[in-house]
């Protein structure tokens, strides 16, 4: 059989796929056919330098034989069953155990998912779950924050700051209550005013609704759709300080910055802070397989333990092939030692981004662990973001230098596999920098 | 190093897992070690017969080398890629392709999803989004009908009728308005009744809402986890004519019956109609890989991609591997004949399950496909439920006879892989005998 031509594949994509975020007017599209290291191919035979780490989750780098050879193991032996009930298996144990100790806080307990947005829906439950079982039914109001992303579902859509992904599909479950996010940048305050603002405002929003009935707080340890932003450091430990005082829960969606991507296994252990729900995922397999997961503080679990049990469960949580996945990858991050590598490889790309200061459409460059970004503005003095966002600008990146970087409402963010070399940060740096600099001669 | 003995792995789960549905003082744990065919092995040695195909979704039994091949090949070349904007890869494009052709019907498109929930509220918000771009913005309420199982998310959890997933959780998005199943049995109707019934008090619930208040009507074309129960055969093609002539969007959740499960590709075309919206997971990949895919009509795909096009993807959506997986497992349900096998094998087990109708907790015993249950009554002559439900009789045939079968609010149900043997057929209906015979003796 030929090997169809990539026109032939882009033509066959048209007449039968439907894509997020494509608009029916545009016709070209980029068909995928290989993966190694931080490099992607497409059916052309055109090489990608992948900045992004496919949606920010390829710790490990593309196309690592040791993860299949895991995979077709698992598949051989028991490619799937269930963790429902009293079933479970070793694959599912071994995971759970080591990611309690990855955390180094003992006294906390795992129940997969299927990926993120789900852990996120599935920590929404057991926060409000919790109180109702503890006879605070009251407790149901969810705090979030401002460039948000919590996931696509009904309920995790409604936690992220982008209307669009509910504009139109609603109704929506409601009682969610967003904050500013802690962005310097965004606030136009000085880093060091941030927090004690924003305390400020956390304590009138529990006042105003009430702490009894606020049922938890969701937030991402540094913003990553919303751009790449990390708090100043007392941010955190004093947002939990003042939420245990209110007796209401910290959620951390560490979906994006788990797993080596800001240089440690858990972002919350690196800013001092101990949630009491951890939402996992991407990172966990490398993106090799879906997989999530929720780590739950001991106190919570025994109450969702309860009764009949905790009644929220999906197909595919704890997949044994997942998490023999999970367990090969996590091996490679270990093995290969790619905290300290990401932490190199960030402190790298930060200083290359941070050459590009000096141009006009620069408003601020930021850096934490291997996740950085580029605030792009109006220029010549106007620190407002592009009312069309930088979507184009990385579109651009992408078709002028091989780069793949991600557009968003403010900012161009990068977040490359942990493997990333000297050589391709670089690569990275000089395909953004191309591109801004042309942008500024012409737009 | 040491294999861990079973009891050690049982301790360890206690430690560290949240299982779904399992009460703290459940202490014991089935320790699921390895899977092949129809039979799965625990840490004990004990073998098992799964009449459950995992949950639901074997349908070329377990441990398939040539899918543990075909996901390893895929995870060397390309284990991830996006399929959001204009990204794509070859294995998306040949499985959108190949989803189509086995319906039948051109003019469909897909969209990858994650899994059943996730492709549930994928639905919900095409057939509101299409509504809402089309002008039609009022067209938000749901139907959706009693015994429905839906999935376990904020929105699709609020679909399905099991009051556990919802209870305590809230607030949920509303606007969802339920109708009888038709189910003849718990209707305690005639068949050929039935669906005269239904019609009447569906087009009552319309004329109460409001057809232009109205998005979609959601069902599954045989109830399964209600308790496997198909529809007298005039109901769908009637609904859907009725739904037509209001502007109702018809959803099919087909994620159980679609593959061969019903001795069909998809059950809509056994039944003779044609939904806009099929929802699919679970048997598109046997289970070795969470995928799920969204079928839409042209008319619904052409008006999602207008404007800045449809903002509703997930990360794992389109998966390589999980296209490659679920490719090699369509082959082999095509190369081994398992739809005609379903058929066959269905017909054996309700022949089998059919005997034990004499025995005065059996209510009534169903086939379709190769879906099966055994309806369970009070007995001696009073046709209601049992109050607890059929779970405890379900572990009790677990645990004496080794036979997988599960649970419910009514009945127990049988899936079994569809390669099941006549031999393994016979062992699964003797397990259920043998408790059912002897639950009459002494409770």
């Amino acid at each position: 059989m030929d090997e169809p031509t990539a026109q032939n594949w882009e033509e066959r994509d048209r007449s039968h796929l439907i894509h997020p975020f494509l608009p029916a007017d545009r016709k070209d599209r980029v068909v995928i056919v290989s993966g190694e290291g931080c490099r992607l191919t497409d059916a052309r035979g055109r090489s990608y330098l992948d900045a992004t780490a496919g949606m920010w989750l390829c710790q490990v780098g593309h196309g690592r034989r040791e993860i299949a050879e895991a995979a077709a193991d698992q598949l051989r032996r028991l490619e799937y069953s269930t963790v429902f009930w009293d079933f479970t298996h070793d694959r599912a144990i071994a995971l759970a155990e080591r990611l309690v100790r990855l955390g180094g806080v003992p006294g906390r307990r795992v129940l997969f998912t299927g990926g993120g947005s789900e852990g996120v829906e599935v920590a929404l439950r057991m926060a409000r779950g919790y109180h109702h079982r503890r006879g605070a039914a009251d407790r149901t109001w969810i705090l979030t924050r401002s460039a948000a992303y919590h996931g696509a579902g009904y309920a995790s859509g409604e936690l992220s700051d982008f209307p669009a992904y509910t504009t139109g599909f609603g109704p929506h479950p409601g009682q969610v209550h967003r904050l500013s996010a802690p962005y310097p940048y965004a606030l136009g305050q000085p880093p060091e005013r941030v927090t004690d603002l924003l305390l400020q405002e956390l304590e009138a929003a529990i006042a105003e609704i009430g702490a009894h009935r606020i049922a938890a707080l969701i937030g991402e340890p540094v913003l990553a759709l919303g751009g790449m932003v990390a708090p100043p450091p007392d941010y955190w430990p004093r947002v939990a300080q003042a939420l245990r005082r209110h007796g209401i829960l910290l959620i951390l969606d560490e979906v994006v910055t788990a797993f080596g991507r800001t240089g440690a296994w858990y972002a919350a252990d690196r800013m001092g802070v101990r949630p009491d729900l951890t939402v996992l995922s991407k990172g966990l397999t490398s993106g090799y397989f879906p997989l999530g997961a929720v780590l739950a503080d001991e106190a919570i679990a025994g109450v969702l333990d309860s009764h009949e049990g905790f009644p929220a469960g999906h197909t595919y949580s704890g997949h044994p092939t997942g998490c023999a996945v999970a367990l090969a990858n996590l091996d490679i991050i270990e093995r290969e030692g790619l905290l300290a590598a990401a932490d190199r490889a960030g402190a790298l790309l930060g200083e290359g981004l941070g050459g590009l200061r000096e141009l006009p459409r620069v408003g601020e460059v930021r850096q934490y662990g291997l996740m950085a970004a580029v605030e792009i503005v109006q220029g010549h003095g106007r620190r407002e973001p592009l009312p069309e966002g930088t979507y184009a600008l990385a579109d651009r990146i992408r078709d002028r230098t091989g780069v793949l970087v991600r557009g968003g409402p403010r900012a161009l963010t990068l977040a490359p596999p942990l493997v990333i070399s000297d050589a391709e940060v670089a690569e990275a740096v000089a395909g953004v920098r191309e591109v801004l600099t042309e942008t500024r001669t012409h737009t």
